[in-house]
């Protein structure tokens, strides 16, 4: 591709996050991106039938998800989660992903492609943390009854939470007693 | 008060949660209250001030907790926690404060009137659900270390969370196990 085109193109997404971040959904247009970035309303027609497909093409950017785990060692289970939830706790608190979540949600709600992204950005975190929980099942390092799945939302959840439902993030330094708290060592 | 008028302030509140759950709330305007209700704008003008001063006196309408708690009794720990987490579950899960959940979380971010009702409906939930593991840390029915405010997170969290964040609402079958996850019956 042109280089001048892909300098246009990665501008245009950029101007599209800035624009749902600030105004919200509702604010989100072709008109305003144009204005925000200087780049027409024709060139970004051409790229992009609409702004559902420049959203989804921008948001492709901010899908940065933690590296694929490598296959888990002995004793190293609770540290390998507190990696990972301290990953996510990073990822809703200040980044640009965190900015434009409040006006994903709402916008989920009315249009299927943006639901598809949100939920897909979820659900792949939570993957790579069931795989890791399922592995320490496997080892021995959980008991043979403990729901991989659940558990997931049960550390996933309050990150969430304190990002969408209460003033501030969730605090870092807490990753590791809600580690400790739904692997159970206070059982060991 | 005039019955009439009160009827009135019933209809319009009524009719700025219908507007705000399906259009959000850029589309929550007095005008689209006007036009939803049949209320002429001078009369809601005459009530409320600005939209903003509508949408928190109609959403303290939805703000309806669960009783305040009675004193914990032996053995029932477990059954109230559930108790508590299916209420929740209930309420996010098609109910009128689900629908326009969404719409509220958005706006947080740019109207301090919406995201102090949003984040004191959540913090005044999770209140509840403190106290009550906190007798149960007092009653010895949870270890003296347990962390009831951390465990809050973990049980409201992925009920929160489902209903954002992933396509299905938590489902209240699962509760249960959620709960035993949190409160550790696995070590008893």
């Amino acid at each position: 591709m042109d280089r001048r085109i892909e300098k246009t193109l990665i501008k245009a997404r950029a101007a599209a996050l800035d624009v749902l971040a600030a105004g919200g959904f509702s604010d989100f247009t072709m008109e305003a991106v144009s204005e925000h970035s200087g780049i027409s309303k024709s060139t970004l027609y051409r790229h992009w039938p609409d702004r559902i497909n420049l959203l989804a093409d921008a948001l492709e950017t901010l899908n940065q998800q933690p590296r694929p785990a490598a296959p888990l060692k002995a004793n190293e289970l609770r540290e390998r989660v507190i990696e990972l939830i301290t990953h996510l706790a990073s990822a809703l608190d200040g980044s640009r992903i965190a900015s434009v979540m409040p006006a994903l949600i709402e916008a989920a709600e009315h249009h299927e492609q943006v639901a598809s992204f949100l939920h897909g950005y979820s659900a792949a975190r939570r993957k790579t943390l069931v795989k890791l929980l399922q592995q320490g099942v496997a080892r021995g390092d959980l008991p043979a009854e403990f729901n991989a799945e659940l558990a997931s939302l049960a550390l996933s959840g309050p990150i969430f939470y304190c990002r969408l439902m209460s003033p501030a993030a969730f605090p870092k330094k807490r990753v590791a007693a809600l580690v400790d708290l739904v692997l159970g060592s206070r059982c060991n």
